[in-house]
């Protein structure tokens, strides 16, 4: 008998996930609740799994992952941006 | 020429990535900023993998992601009742 393929709709699920937490992110300009080390770890691991994709010859694992790496930046990129304006604030409240 | 295995540094990265984040909601009862819907998306899509792990008969696969399915749902209950919470206040203030 044959398996049912789990596998093709978890790799869109998984894929897909990180958009609307970009497109939040970039309609509120919130990031507040977002965990920096999360964002660093998830980028930092999928530069590493496009890597290994390229090691494999295996164009599922690139394409996928440059896209969420892409994604995963975004929501990065304006977290750190947020970081570094509440720092400021803070230097100037002081 | 052997290839240098980024796989596994990537399983890691990815797969603890989202402890920060759920550590970061226990402390801070804070989830305004992230995403209903990327939680719901990535949930399924890791309890899909599992399933998938479990059709491929792959340990790595099925307890990696059922490690990140109940992180991913700590994040998720807690954003949930954030916003059962936020719903309640609005009915009482209007």
């Amino acid at each position: 008998m044959e398996h049912f393929n789990f596998g093709t709709f978890a790799a869109i699920l998984t894929t897909t996930a990180f958009l609307p937490q970009a497109f939040k992110v970039i309609r509120t300009k919130d990031t507040k609740s977002l965990s920096l080390t999360m964002y660093l770890f998830m980028l930092s691991g999928m530069v590493l799994w496009t890597l290994h994709g390229f090691n494999l010859n295996d164009k599922a694992i690139i394409y996928s992952n440059i896209i969420t790496s892409a994604v995963n930046a975004v929501i990065l990129s304006l977290k750190i941006s947020d970081l570094l304006k509440e720092k400021e604030a803070k230097k100037k409240s002081s």
